[in-house]
């Protein structure tokens, strides 16, 4: 008999599904009918339709399906944790379909939430692309940070940084400024020793002092911006997890920029298959759960 | 003969005029035709208009009047500066019209300028209202910290920390939680002690974990997210000048928010008259160029 299953990874926006068997991707789907284009009363139609195009197959959902704003709140499992905690707090639907639990972290007065994203840290470490013992971040719009020890997330941080430059180029006093092209470049590297001192809201004011007194080229004002916010970020890790080796699960884009920016803080950066991972991770848990 | 004047704080958005006589106001008048709605040909017109309403007398502007968007650019003065640079860097309309000069800092990498709040920070140490060595602050949209010496600004940095929060506030992922007011309380304090890990993108991802968790009731998210903000400004001022005694010219409100995080980060703040301040710079400036 097969081993094969359909793997959703359903989020806010977007959703992309797998068919996975011998955990190998066979076909793939894409498209924007994420959880905030649906009500909780589409899901059953649109899991059937999935199931129509692709096999009627069991199927593993990710993500923002399982939230507040998805198809079943599937409360969060308390890090630390690892695939085997998911496994057994899975939000069972039916006998084939079944939603990834997110994970919640407490540190303190600090608190931090994922969904989606411990699928492919998890598998990361499952596939063994990551030693045993390493911090792992998934850049983007709400970058992830997240110590793994002995294929176990032990705790996690999530930084707004992609959120706040967008925010920055769309809006306010910089805004008029930060329309060109993001690259590594020597503008990208100023910026990330400046956000190294942890000072965002002065070092963003620079960018507008600099601009008047015609000390950087404006086309350089968004690769000093994105420096800056990913140089703070990126400095902020690397004062609470001091030598820790980095693995970077992103696009080579933005993969790029974060490497770049460990790199020039001293740090130890590797780029890291992230599509993999997320098989891996998926295909896993789907091993653990059946 | 009187030593009577006209002074006009000429902001971005508002401006406020000044009938000064012995050092004392004696008629005031406040309207929002600042340099944002106005073009260089109108400033002459309106000029004459203030004149006619508060008396035919020699005139002394000051803000973003001296900028590229407002009468005329008046090139910046270089911090070290005091009241007697700026007199000599007037830029000149007439024999009775002159602009302030803004001030402009550079410190390596890091640069600042401001326009008009020189006046007032001048001023609070002509009027004797802070010691000989001092750091002051004058919270707001753009956030200015100069650094008192002996009557001169010898440095200063501006935090976009209150652009920031409106921006959080207006759009984006948090904006939904931080529609409340705000206030000194325990979430302030809180928000103001974790603003103190200098650690931003991360610290503001956590008030929607805290709401996702129901760690933190809504109501209170305006008021950390602005301790937050405010904490990480302050704590970078302290780590820059520790020990230094704080004076703030601001509103009741705002400063109420700056003292109360300067004092929970083990500084020591004071509020001062922030009109009294203007007033003593601005009449200062003008004995120094009759």
């Amino acid at each position: 008999m097969s081993d094969a299953f359909i793997a959703v990874d359903w989020g806010t926006t977007n959703r992309r599904a797998f068919v996975i068997e011998h955990g190998l991707v066979t076909r793939t789907e894409r498209d924007a009918r994420g959880a905030a284009s649906l009500t909780p009363g589409d899901y059953p139609g649109e899991v059937a339709a999935i199931r129509q195009r692709l096999g009627d197959l069991p199927m593993l959902l990710a993500g923002m399906v399982g939230s507040t704003i998805g198809w079943r709140d599937v409360p969060y499992v308390a890090a630390p944790a690892g695939l085997e905690a998911l496994a057994t707090a899975l939000g069972r639907i039916d006998d084939r379909t079944a939603i990834v639990p997110g994970l919640a972290y407490r540190d303190g007065a600090r608190a931090d939430v994922m969904r989606g994203e411990e699928v492919q840290l998890l598998g990361a470490a499952a596939a063994g692309l990551v030693p045993s013992e390493a911090l792992l971040c998934q850049p983007g719009t709400h970058c992830k940070w997240a110590m793994i020890a002995d294929g176990r997330i032990t705790s996690f941080v999530t930084a707004m940084t992609g959120e706040l430059f967008a925010m920055l180029r769309g809006n306010g006093l910089l805004a008029r400024q930060l329309g060109g092209d993001v690259g590594d470049g020597d503008a990208f590297r100023a910026g990330v020793a400046e956000g190294a001192r942890r000072d965002l809201a002065a070092s963003l004011f620079g960018i507008r002092a600099s601009g008047v007194l015609g000390l950087r080229d404006d086309r350089d004002a968004a690769s000093y911006a994105s420096g800056l916010l990913i140089g703070s970020d990126v400095a902020a890790r690397l004062a609470e997890q001091p030598g820790m080796p980095i693995y970077i699960l992103a696009d080579p884009g933005l993969g790029t920029l974060y490497a770049a920016a460990v790199t020039a803080l001293g740090g130890n950066a590797t780029i890291i298959d992230s599509h993999g991972a997320f098989v891996a991770g998926i295909t896993r848990l789907r091993e653990l759960s059946a």
